[in-house]
């Protein structure tokens, strides 16, 4: 199968999140709105399937997949779909139930991470509720994060191994060292205090990385970097 | 198959969601933390699987469902769970899938409603927070809503009847109709003018509301009210 990634040019974003399952399963994809305009990449490609007038299963927002005939939105949905053919997933039912649990429980992670520098509106900028911000990350520091990564680092502990989801690499446990890897770049001090206690996560964070077509993926110059455009933003007012 | 729900007592909140599709769905179940202490129920009966030691796949939060050995978390990951085996979900996987996804992006949507009277921290009261939900709303009424509104209005248009999913009603309608009718609870003034141009999301809503076993679970007193506490709240202030 031929896949097709539809993500905002420019940031790593939740299609990062698509991408690094995509690349561990050695999957062969294009990533379309990073092709140039006048080969049918860029913004317009993405404009096409939010806001024609033909499509009859319309994404809300990117990243969405196209594989074949079928167009599937939802970060967490496009793995839920990805996971069983690329081998990211449990065999058995239940652990593929269990493995979206954690994702959705990882999205809703990445959604409190973003909205520490926009807890306002993503249509202002950062600038426009900084102080908002301020109080916001403050929160979200003393409490969410935390109890966030106590969650994650109790369930790799139960799980009995190193991975999240069960003995096999998931592409849960790829969202998750994305976040690690995320966190650390948004909030360097806060985070290392925080993951002090979360040894688990650390080495989650560095098998995956370590992973030959991961790092192939990385040293290709294809993984963009964070950037202050993006979901995980570094503002060091933001990180104490 | 009998089902043991778990959510908060006194608010319907993300428990609603669940609760909607087991009624719908003919279902038998019981809601264990709305039974007395003495009988296994109230808060001690969620927390012995939040926090309980020997939980193998702990959920971060309630609701979550109970199906035989199951333990099922996450709102939308339940209604996946349940959808097929309670008639609410197509039958073919890309339909399923379909479904999954507009489920999740009112996940989407509920979050932005509560974050309307929480934007800074949900462990503060709203109270503490009441400058930053009153700009947090008038972005939301401005942008989000009728987007979310208007997306939602063109699905159904294009699924060509009068469900979101397909011909059939499918769980995501039973959350679309919910999330009307918080809506409408929370913002009267906004919701009524936004909803003027969603004449299919308005049918969706009565639809739902008027089918035999969603009437006689409002009838029954089992459905509690919209509160202050919960998801949607309605305060007059950012109304407007």
């Amino acid at each position: 199968m031929n896949y097709e990634l539809y993500y905002w040019p420019g940031i790593q974003g939740r299609g990062e999140f698509v991408r690094l399952a995509l690349e561990q399963g050695g999957a062969e994809y294009r990533d379309i709105a990073l092709l140039p305009e006048e080969q049918g990449g860029g913004v317009p490609a993405l404009l096409k399937f939010l806001e024609g007038p033909d499509v009859a299963r319309p994404p809300f927002a990117p990243p969405f997949l196209k594989a074949g005939r079928r167009l599937i939105g939802q970060t967490a949905n496009i793995l839920l779909f990805l996971g069983p053919r690329l081998g990211l997933a449990p065999r058995d039912a239940d652990g593929r139930l269990w493995t979206h649990q954690l994702q959705l429980t990882l999205a809703d992670f990445v959604l409190e991470i973003h909205d520490t520098h926009h807890p306002i509106a993503g249509g202002l900028y950062y600038e426009q509720q900084k102080a908002e911000a301020k109080r916001r990350s403050r929160a979200f520091l003393a409490q969410r994060l935390p109890k966030f990564l106590g969650y994650f680092e109790c369930v790799i502990e139960r799980a009995g191994g190193k991975w999240l989801a069960g003995r096999q690499l998931s592409y849960a446990d790829l969202s998750m060292a994305q976040v690690v890897a995320g966190l650390r770049y948004a909030f360097p001090l806060a985070s290392k205090k925080a993951l002090r206690s979360c040894p688990r996560l650390r080495a989650l964070h560095d098998a995956v990385f370590a992973r030959p077509r991961i790092r192939r993926y990385v040293a290709s110059g294809r993984r963009l970097a964070f950037n202050n455009e993006d979901i995980f933003r570094h503002y060091a007012e933001l990180d104490d």
